[in-house]
């Protein structure tokens, strides 16, 4: 291990073996559709409530990450999730029905990211052999929980994000795959004092900043050594906050630099400055930006996912919003 | 390490370096109130909240557990915490008032345990050299978020619990000290179809009783092997279910079981079932029974920390109540 600190480089291998995602109706209809493993064709995804319909989300994510290496549940050694639902349940409801000894994480939209750290240090630690790992979000979950009840029909600002329909798996061990998980940074979590919970964009770009660059400070690296480096859901307004940040220290963003939240929707799909969730980094990381890993389109990809560490009752409490984010590497390895 | 799977004996040295303990008023009038390091004479925690009172109660745990050592903040390299507020927000607060990097966890009242597996994983990994983990949880917090306002005075059954004011932190690293993290297992999600959220006992006491028989089957241990074998918070009514499961799997727990929810509060406290809350563990383990092993009157202590994974919601959707519970355990060592 090259670092005792925040920053890790895995000294030994840890990889992907697979990934799955699902997504709901409004994501499956933008312009990454043809990426997901599974669009469902409405919200409840088949179910009574929105918070069943979240936990069918992440159990179909799963079930095509297992599916694409026709691994069964019972060699898995851990699974390790999170979601934004309060005290994280449709992640322990899902371990239930899993059986599988279980990790619950929360970091915000970063837990996706968090979970695969935390599998990625099992592996390299040598201590399973298999991790499975899932994140979700439901725009209904979400609506409810941290907003208004869609019912009450409430404008939103322009700056507001739309919270993703979606899911993301993983499976992760030592075998060697396409996609190596070589280094990760642990985030720190940094508050600008920002109250407008429409404006949580703003709120992570300097948890995103700061964590990049710890991360290519720690690692060496220099934003051009990434193909691609993409951050989690700041969205339009927290993206450009985030380049001049970068900037600031002497890093410059071109084409290379992309938003999952800005991904995620087209312009035309009326989704403000764009998706947020813990949903959003899972389905388009572990499903799109896999994709281009394994067509040979990326080598090497810097993920910063960004969480805004808010409740309802935080924001009500007129609490400033503090946030985090972690950083994960993927380098292409070709094995033919 | 001996065990690739759910279990794993530390290979690496991972020991105690200190710990600290912040109680309410209830818990430090209590049979353990010469152990807390610090107890706060009303419940208000001298803040304006319930909410910034328990993040009163979380910092003042942890500049206890620093304050033992000399130990300043800038020679951490990792904070892993959780509590039971929604979306863990007084652990993210914490951390960033600390500005350490950060690892957000959850599995409710088995919280302090599962922080204190994943710091003694990057510790046994020599990914960090110190480690801080923390947990909380307060009385005021709880109800209202998970029961009803105090102020309706709704009537609680005998069977329901009392969640513990409190609050645990530990300074974990690999040099030596008097008390040595050996072991742990990681829990599977039990769920009996238990829907009643004041029977939380009965509905945590299966996992723990799955976890523990894990645990020695894993370690070819029996439970006379340990000193004490601790549960987290099944109280009363959950630990003879807890004791009645272990038997029928052949393993008689005698005088060498307690449960820190019977522990916390004296019979005429009024406590109904007993004490529960990510709190109540942490405040009785990294407290009562660290000093205990220190003074040498225990050697080996196997923690079961339990936790219930409810939320509201789930609750007044009427699904049942899944639990959790993660092993972990503690031998004294004498290097003088």
């Amino acid at each position: 291990m090259g670092f005792t600190h925040r920053t890790m480089v895995f000294s030994k291998p840890v990889y992907i073996q697979s990934s799955g995602t699902a997504v709901g109706p409004k994501e499956g209809a933008g312009p990454l559709k043809g990426s997901f493993d599974y669009v469902y064709d409405d919200l409840w995804c088949g179910e009574k409530s929105w918070e069943l319909a979240e936990r069918a989300l992440m159990k179909t994510a799963i079930n095509q990450c297992l599916k694409k290496r026709h691994k069964s549940i019972d060699t898995i050694d851990l699974f390790i999730a999170g979601d934004l639902n309060n005290q994280t349940t449709v992640s322990s409801y899902v371990a239930r029905d899993l059986q599988l000894p279980y990790i619950g994480t929360y970091s915000a939209c970063a837990t996706s990211i968090e979970a695969l750290i935390l599998g990625s240090i099992w592996i390299n630690g040598l201590l399973a052999d298999h991790v499975l790992t899932a994140a979700s979000s439901h725009y209904g979950v979400c609506e409810k929980q941290f907003r208004f009840p869609t019912e009450f029909a409430v404008q939103k600002s322009e700056s507001a994000q739309l919270t993703v329909t979606g899911a993301g798996s993983v499976l992760l061990s030592k075998k060697r795959s396409q996609i190596q998980v070589t280094e990760a940074t642990i985030g720190r979590v940094i508050d600008f004092g920002l109250l407008d919970a429409n404006q949580l964009g703003a709120a992570m770009a300097p948890a995103a900043a700061e964590t990049t660059v710890a991360h290519l400070s720690k690692t060496n690296k220099h934003v051009s050594d990434y193909d691609l480096i993409l951050t989690g859901d700041l969205s339009k307004t927290g993206s450009e906050i985030y380049r001049k940040l970068l900037r600031e220290h002497g890093h410059y963003l071109s084409k290379g630099y992309e938003d999952c939240g800005v991904m995620i929707y087209g312009t035309e799909q009326k989704a403000f400055a764009g998706g947020s969730g813990a949903g959003c980094s899972a389905s388009v990381v572990f499903g799109h930006v896999f994709n281009q890993i394994i067509a040979g389109e990326l080598n090497r990809v810097l993920v910063i996912a960004t969480g805004a560490l808010l409740s309802s009752i935080t924001v009500n409490q007129k609490q400033s919003i503090p946030a985090i984010a972690h950083a994960i590497a993927f380098e292409r390895r070709d094995f033919s």
